[in-house]
């Protein structure tokens, strides 16, 4: 059950699709820059083999979702945006990297239907450009002024958790005693820090001061573990041909999901032990309705939803810190945006 | 053919085998020290899985060669060494991260005789484990007092340069027209760039003017390259028993070594022809002899060798820069033992 807040939050949400306007036209142009600049920075690279697979690696032409926050924080710290392209740069170069290294781990053969860099070239090259991505980014970020320091260690920290969290989820599959806090802490590392840290290195590049910094790390922290949170709620409820896979693949891979923990801690024992049969069931189909309606029987995939919600919020009200301007009304309404999806 | 300089090097290096006692002494002291501090910083690694693999990488226990230069080289010029003890963790933990992804590269399933990390853990804990060190590299230089930017900058450029060597390393197996300035620029990246950034590290850590720093990059760039050639030369000249592996391994692996990119320079057709069927048979054994003997038909060995042997003479002029000291000498012999094994 939704609380009257979070109902009055969803409400917003679902409503506001006008109002996203800016932020798409803003997030179009960030892209367009961003993109430019990565294909400047990479001319570097001169031997022909590794070109290529750079070169492929950014055609791909991801959303630029952490480079628009790095920006935007920048902007709204009353900043020079274009201080904040190194530290844009280099979220993004650690984000691509995360992608290489997630899909090797994974094994997976395509990404948003394009293969993946190690499918396409190959476990060495693809080795050899996270090496090099890392490399970069590390670089940027020590071309800020004033700020490089401490933005380079923003970088190594957040990379470190990312490692961190990503084995953290490898190896929830392998447990059934999880809590709240493992799969919170999990997804800060794995998700929420690389948010938090473009959302710092933005506001670094703005020099703002301390409270606002933090203020705005936290924001980043939050929309960060909503996001992750939501996208397990939409593996049991979206529109399929939205979401563009099928639903429950998360059931399939005995993903150990903010859903699934809250359904094992409350469950009683023949619906936890029944519950266990299916998870991890690669040839789950006519199962899955039976599978959502356990999560269903203990309010599980509410509670996560509301979790994402109340995360939100309270995200939302760390931006009051900012002076009001387009700028703050942008991360406002990218806060939204990121879980306006119902795909 | 030596010239007489190079005869008296190669004599200076063969008889004076006593006098790398101190330098022996200071490696044990230096190897103990580097690894009581990387155990000391690796305790943040709470999640066991990825702790024991840590643990198990760095219980192999390598030489730390690159920490050695970095301490060395700060003493040298009068710094402290516990100063240089960050840029020391930083360089080992860049090599042992290229060692990991070599090994990944290679498929090899042993390094000196123990398993390799990927063979151990398997392909998603060395992925994570090399992401950490790159992580912890960037941390430690980023924590070197008034340096800092600029040792990281050096780590970053160094990692990108042994990307590309990697990557070029390997595209010369598939190319016959490789020069000698192909090599020397593959091995700079590949190898010499870490012996480089440790020196430099150290002459940083003990805030060094610029002409010494950059006199003792060139004496790790050339000692970096003659280490390279001369374990080309070892594959084809040294006592199998003691290189603890058959010979010509490099040949059966169709490597492009400065001596091969020499003969197939120099050769006359028929015997480019007849060497070019025989690189990179894997079954080579009986056929090894042929090989060595088209080698040293065109004296390419003994050119790769002179090569080495002339870098090394070169860097070891770099040293008198230094004000005369222990650690000066020690750099000395650390050069002319790079080059002291026959094996």
């Amino acid at each position: 059950m939704l609380t009257p807040q979070e109902a009055a939050i969803m409400q917003q949400i679902q409503t506001s699709g006008a109002d996203f306007t800016a932020l798409l036209l803003r997030a179009k142009d960030v892209g367009r820059l961003i993109d430019a600049e990565i294909e400047r920075d990479m001319t570097e690279v001169e031997q022909a083999g590794l070109r290529e697979a750079v070169t492929f690696l950014f055609e791909g032409r991801g959303k630029r979702l952490r480079p628009f926050l790095v920006l935007t924080c920048a902007q709204a710290a009353g900043g020079d945006p274009k201080d904040a392209i190194p530290p844009a740069l280099a979220v993004e170069y650690l984000h691509n990297l995360s992608l290489i290294h997630d899909d090797m781990m994974d094994n997976s053969g395509e990404r948003h239907g394009r293969a993946t860099l190690h499918t396409r070239y190959g476990l060495n090259t693809a080795l050899l450009v996270g090496d090099l991505l890392y490399s970069k980014a590390v670089e940027q970020a020590s071309r800020v002024p004033r700020h490089a320091i401490r933005m380079v260690e923003v970088l190594a920290t957040t990379a470190k958790k990312m490692c961190i969290g990503q084995f953290e989820d490898m190896s929830f599959e392998r447990r059934d005693d999880l809590l709240i806090e493992d799969y919170l802490h999990m997804a800060s590392c794995k998700t929420s820090a690389l948010y938090s840290a473009s959302c710092v290195c933005g506001m670094l590049a703005a020099d703002a001061d301390e409270p606002s910094i933090e203020a705005l790390a936290a924001f980043g922290e939050k929309i960060g573990t909503a996001f992750q949170i939501w996208d397990d709620v939409l593996d049991l409820q979206a529109d399929p041909l939205q979401l563009g896979k099928p639903l429950g693949l998360d059931i399939r891979e005995g993903k150990k999901t903010l859903v699934v923990i809250h359904f094992l801690k409350t469950a009683d024992a023949a619906s936890r032990k029944r519950f266990l049969e299916l998870l991890g069931k690669r040839d789950l189909n006519g199962d899955l309705p039976e599978a959502v309606a356990l999560l269903e029987s203990t309010a599980s995939i509410e509670f996560a939803r509301n979790t994402a919600l109340r995360l939100l919020a309270e995200a939302k009200e760390h931006l009051a810190i900012l002076p009001p301007s387009a700028s703050r009304d942008l991360l406002h309404q990218y806060a939204d945006f990121l879980l306006q999806r119902s795909y």
